[in-house]
């Protein structure tokens, strides 16, 4: 196992973290003074002030990229298919531009959440084959911008309006169908999407044989979970067992970086430096 | 599939959905009155008018049970483990007593959520070991109650401080170890806590195929939902695909009652008749 206590030289922090509190320029500047190895920004984030000058301050600022967030919400009906696949092939130019080692993939759930003003529907079973169409199309795309897709399971209880992928194996199913033997479609693991599942440790060991793991996030489960968006915790304030599932990502052969990535009314409510720091001692201390 | 167009004769109404407009006994006088067949009572409520006087007003309504809740929590440590014990050996005894079908198993989940006072753990994989001899124990005593146990795999969100039994796979894995060819211990099978489980219809067949399945829950899952704890919706008001699971349920040759169960600030805001005929109304038309 890494020994992380010497300092943030694996540390991402995703930019959403402390999104509340500054622009990107701000983040990647607080983020550099922090240490903290690399970052993975938020479209958004980077759209506010232009993809030029956002791959220029992370490069000056001598900053990584474990990723950059994010592609799917596949489903759709009617013309917001086309936007769907516009859409997730900009992501992927932009993706390229920066530098960054992937994009992470949210699936989307039904298609009036995923992509609204489509038909309502109650089918996810339906929805998860327009998910893996999805994903299949873009993947094409993706291939020649030589551009690896990190499809990321997210807690069942987004199911409905997040995303319809909702288990790490149903995840390796989807790559296994759709990317047989290859590496342009991987997965990521975020503990709080995936610290509960029973199959979690063999999911993550076959994962790991497949090749698939490509980015590794980290937060906290609290109880009680007082919003089911915005209360992840700070690494060390939950119930997940951090260590052991770091000692199970990197047993199956994981050594890339290790990204916060909190969405948090409380943490949003804090002072930059001050999540940061935190950030940084709770990955050299409880990660 | 069965017809419940002409009226809730296959209906049974978990009492925990009106438990906050009235007692036992009125909630017993009511269900009655609308023509629903069956109550799945609360040992609390139970416990408030007396075990005996309960079990007389629910012959005397003509009423059937479609279950009793609930046992469970097992993972305890300390003076714990031996109140774990007894508390389900008294439940099994209830149950028996009012001629319930079934108990109703919550699995609980980290074992300071589940037994208050013991020793706090971030070890799940330890809490499922603790559920696992917990209903091994348990069982013999069932057994000799002639009184079957229904294991309710609870949404993957409550699997820190409610229940670390998360798919319906992995409650049939359980079955298959503790129970082989048996069917002393069953399965609770409740849309809400399961729909979103991408091996959902194969479990089903699954649980079929092993005479497993011998409880239905509905209600339905709220876009947004403002509460993990009580923002279930009345069935046909949320995204699940009702009708497909009872027709999966039914295939797989369940021909039980079917149980609304609703915990909801909502529906125990709103008169009790009026919960009692929308669950009649809803039964009949989207269920």
């Amino acid at each position: 196992m890494r020994d992380l206590s010497t300092g943030p030289s694996l540390l991402s922090v995703n930019t959403a973290t402390v999104r509340k509190q500054g622009g990107l320029l701000e983040i990647i500047e607080a983020c550099a003074r922090h240490g903290i190895a690399a970052i993975s920004p938020w479209r958004d984030q980077v759209a506010a002030v232009g993809l030029e000058r956002a791959g220029q301050a992370i490069k000056d600022a001598g900053l990584k990229l474990s990723g950059y967030c994010r592609g799917g919400l596949f489903p759709a009906t009617g013309e917001h298919v086309m936007a769907v696949r516009d859409d997730n092939r900009r992501t992927v130019d932009e993706a390229a531009a920066l530098g960054a080692p992937c994009v992470i993939l949210v699936a989307g759930g039904l298609p009036q959440f995923a992509r609204p003003g489509s038909t309502p529907s109650k089918d996810i079973v339906g929805a998860r084959k327009m998910i893996e169409d999805g994903i299949a199309e873009l993947l094409a795309y993706a291939r020649q911008a030589n551009m690896p897709l990190a499809l990321e399971p997210l807690h069942p209880m987004y199911a409905a309006d997040r995303a319809a992928v909702n288990t790490l194996a149903q995840a390796l199913d989807i790559a296994d169908r759709l990317d047989a033997g290859g590496t342009a479609l991987g997965v990521a693991v975020d503990v709080y999407h995936t610290w509960w599942d029973p199959d979690l440790y063999s999911s993550i060991a076959r994962a790991g044989r497949a090749k698939r793991l490509i980015a590794y996030h980290v937060c906290d489960w609290l109880v009680p979970t007082k919003d089911m968006l915005n209360d992840r915790g700070m690494m060390g304030d939950g119930v997940v067992d951090l260590r052991r599932m770091r000692q199970a990502v990197e047993d199956a052969g994981y050594t890339g970086l290790i990204e916060a990535e909190i969405f948090s009314d409380y943490w949003w409510s804090q002072p930059m430096d001050h999540v940061l720091a935190t950030c940084v001692e709770r990955y050299r201390t409880v990660v």
